[in-house]
């Protein structure tokens, strides 16, 4: 009988959005030296790419039996019948439900009401792991993209 | 004495802006109807990528000597030492100078006094032509992607 | 009054089919040595990339008047209002029902009834095009993108 | 004498194959349920992308001795003289001949005999690693995306 | 009988090289001001990629008969049995054996005889041009990419 | 209060060279047999991509007390209230600062007197994660792609 298998799935999924870069707990003129043009009084804005990663333990030739696998973060059994993961489709609709549908076409600051702090592309990627973990206790790394040059990497530490 | 040679030279550049797209001359359930989701009230922004494009000839062989170029939109002549259609640098910084010093990091709406108009791709395309075509008589084409999915395409028509 | 400008909008969208490149009107040998791999029994697939054009005119600061556009394909006549060529909501709606939902998911020689011919990406872009049309009557180019090395471009000639 | 270093190395290369999801064990209304359009009798098909990855260890400024790597899987000794984990040449190669020469314009289902179970990327990229890994015993990863939305990881676990 | 439709299909490939822009008419001070960067006496390169596009017609549903193609550059018929512009196989041999085979992995200035003038982007897209043509009568365009921002066309003219 | 979360940001940074693969340690033919095309006499070049990350806690909502950051490589206590990592404006200033303004529009073999060894990317990515960790002490990974189709990843070791 085969070994399990771990891999780790991957989605990406974009968003468009405002935001200001501003801290309450800074004047302007330390807003205005840390964050440069991001602190535009009117902001401005990004196409965000979005990755959120699962991982879990894929076995390709197991019968239906219970699995444990060795290094899953939650110890959930997978099924080897379907060789997934996580269903790619219901990884989809859960970014969508927990992450785009508060975010996409949205200005980040005025319009998430549970988004707290300066909304930088490491707290907006905090932020989507926070939103995507209760729905996926297999959730390994959040990757946010917020211009083709910058990436932020955020895994749950 | 080789041929004058008509080539386009395209260069790429992008910025990050915010918007809405709401118009003045409608009222809010038409706003809404239009333009959807583009259309909340807080604005959402982008990461634009612009080409500018710049039409003459090039001439591999020729001797410094006026040329008459066939299909310039200008006949301006160019000197074939230099292999160039136009300098890409210089491109560059007028693209820059004219656009996207304008634009970048910029609420479109309210930080672009001469821009009019629902600031859809469309307009600020035209916008970004209208910019440009005074420093760049040779200019054939704007192109902006406001995401992966959608470009607008204006050649001063 | 400003004058009416003439933009081309487009909108990218992406599907994933099967086919076979084999004629029926060849044999066998013929279709190896013209088709090659792609002559493949068992088929194979892509990721096809799918950008539907339209060109229509916008104009900034009309008002809401009737214009005449110099040089649409339809003459057409588009509300200076909103600033758009097409709604690019409708046009990605459009590309959906007409194209994709027959296309995507699908094996396209076997599933895909009133497509006809050997399902080169010439075809399937010709198949795109007269999908299209009906429903835009502004449409300009279709560009099929089969691989990230292969497009064909057609413009209803 | 500096010390060595560990580089991982990663080769890109794309196929194009179809395939049906589609479980032996399950039935039609399973099958439909957990794969959706995926499961469409006729199949569909993908561009997918894979990349291979190597480590091992590389010091610029070695004399040809034999070094012991730290954390080489294989702790095989690499020839400071080259600068080079491994030759991508024969990397390519070996990409080419174990993986793409088995699935490049095929139906994966129909086409490949060593292959078992369900043909998701999961197990495609399970099978990847096991091809590759026999010729390439410093193999650390392999990625495999099916759309340019879906990537899965696998590193022989 | 369906008309004969005209498309057009364009094939991608890459190539890295060598150059320094130097103009043998102009003094070391001109060069130095024109060229900047791109003067460095020791050179610099790129990864190119180059577009090479093709023009015919093609009908779906059209018996082996000649045609007389409306828009081709040179009339010459196509088969309508195979559903293609031109197969993109030999597209593809035709480009690697006449432009990539001469400048990839290549010195532009010291290593491709038949190269003349600057080494600039549009100059190698004419280059490109004028080695396909002969081989290509249905030609229609050259894109040649220096790097992600920088793109030259030409067409022949 | 909040625990800090430790965050990776990355920045890309893109920079054209020539090089030549060539040891000086071995002989005219095994430099042939074992660098290939890439041992051309005269050189050839490629856009490089460098991606230099950073990894740091970022915490929320804490005030803007010390604190310890349980994964940092260098436990060095970063500023709760800004909510970054680093300043991305600071890793790109440094990024071009330490590497790219010495490798940029440069032959690496001739000009860049402190590169040693042969200039394969493992050993770029090695030179350029040497320049950058006096700067950056919270340095993780360097990433640098030769092509398109290569990576070479260096986290120090």
């Amino acid at each position: 009988m085969a070994a399990p298998r771990v891999c780790m799935i991957s989605r990406r999924a974009t968003f468009s959005a405002c935001h200001r870069l501003h801290s309450s707990e800074l004047g302007d003129d330390d807003n205005r030296a840390i964050f440069g043009k991001c602190n535009n009084p009117n902001g401005h804005g990004h196409n965000y790419t979005l990755e959120g990663s699962c991982t879990s333990c894929v076995s390709m030739l197991q019968p239906r039996a219970a699995l444990s696998c060795p290094r899953s973060r939650t110890n959930e059994q997978v099924d080897p019948v379907t060789g997934m993961v996580f269903n790619l489709s219901e990884l989809k609709e859960i970014m969508e439900r927990k992450v785009l549908s508060k975010l996409d076409h949205k200005n980040i600051d005025k319009d998430v009401p549970d988004f707290e702090g300066v909304s930088t592309a490491e707290n907006i990627a905090i932020y989507a792991w926070d939103q995507l973990q209760s729905a996926l206790p297999l959730l390994h790394e959040v990757r946010l993209h917020e211009t083709e040059n910058n990436v932020v990497i955020y895994r749950g530490e």
